[in-house]
């Protein structure tokens, strides 16, 4: 006695998604068996024009449905700035908070060696052809404040530098709304060391 | 700027399962969109195949592909005794433990007035009409300790026991492999109350 095929198999699919062990997959088959008719049928077709419909800009790798990308093709952007971020999400979050109106470079991931994931393995080599047109006055690196990040970060400033373009990394620190008490080692240390005159 | 339409319709699809949120849901589905191409397309067809290939046995109402399903179907059940649970995966935990060889009810789901959910939202008249030919000889609550689950096996039990059926109700107590001083009060005092002559 066993889940009937068709269950067995969406189970067994689920749980290939990150963070979604047997037992989680399991639920959420069930309630999507339980659940209205149209919501399986809703959700395959999202999953099937997923990769159709979703594509990358060619000169930022952001995610896009057009090509050049929104912010690419937008004349009131900075284009003398570029801001380097990791993931198309983390761009979305720099433009939530509207304190950026350059340009921006999606990595599409971080180096990390133990995944096996280069400067090869990044869009490392598109953003430097971007710089050698002159126009690129700085590039902020805004990877994340993680190992791989970091790492990568340096990556870029050692690249970047030699081209005569301006290279900065986004500020680390105590979140806005946070607190000194509550907040880790290694961001107390970056708000001390990145300080500034009041 | 926001995520491509595609992108942002899964998403919002993907939020609608339980204990997923907008950020696990993001998280998956760019899992997905960066993943192989095949990943999306098998996940599609199995939720197409789902509710199509998936039924209930109109005997037991356990999940199954063929109705009856292969434990009502089957001769060499015992038929004198039914137990009754709230999921077809609680009729699948029993089966592992290889400790019941009757027969199955499946409620699909607990009596909870807080969501709107009476007898007759569960499979209970049904289970009545089973019991009415006189075969049927026990019939054993295993409803969890839950309570709701509690709540359902006295309300069965009130409705059953007129009919001359005998009722029980599963064990409850400490977990094979647990000890009492991580036990739970409620735990604890069901082990007390449950206790057998050695």
């Amino acid at each position: 006695m066993s889940y009937p095929p068709a269950l067995a198999r969406l189970i067994r699919l689920l749980t290939r998604l990150p963070g979604i062990g047997e037992k989680s997959a399991a639920r959420l088959a069930f309630f999507i068996l339980r659940g209205d008719d149209q919501y399986p049928v809703e959700l395959a077709s999202a999953l099937s024009d997923l990769k159709r419909q979703t594509r990358y800009c060619s000169t930022c790798f952001s995610l896009t449905e057009s090509d050049p990308c929104s912010i690419c093709s937008d004349e009131r952007r900075d284009k003398h700035c570029i801001c380097v971020v990791e993931e198309a999400s983390d761009l979305l979050a720099i433009e939530r908070s509207h304190g950026y109106r350059g340009l921006y470079h999606v990595l599409q991931g971080a180096i990390s060696p133990l995944d096996g994931r280069g400067p090869e393995q990044l869009r490392v080599r598109e953003l430097i052809e971007r710089l050698k047109d002159g126009g690129v006055q700085e590039v902020v690196l805004a990877t994340n404040p993680s190992v791989e990040g970091e790492a990568t970060a340096v990556y870029l400033a050692r690249l970047i530098k030699p081209l005569g373009v301006k290279v900065s990394r986004i500020a680390h620190g105590i979140p806005v709304g946070g607190n000194l008490e509550y907040s880790d080692q290694a961001t107390v240390g970056r708000a001390i060391d990145g300080r500034r005159e009041m």
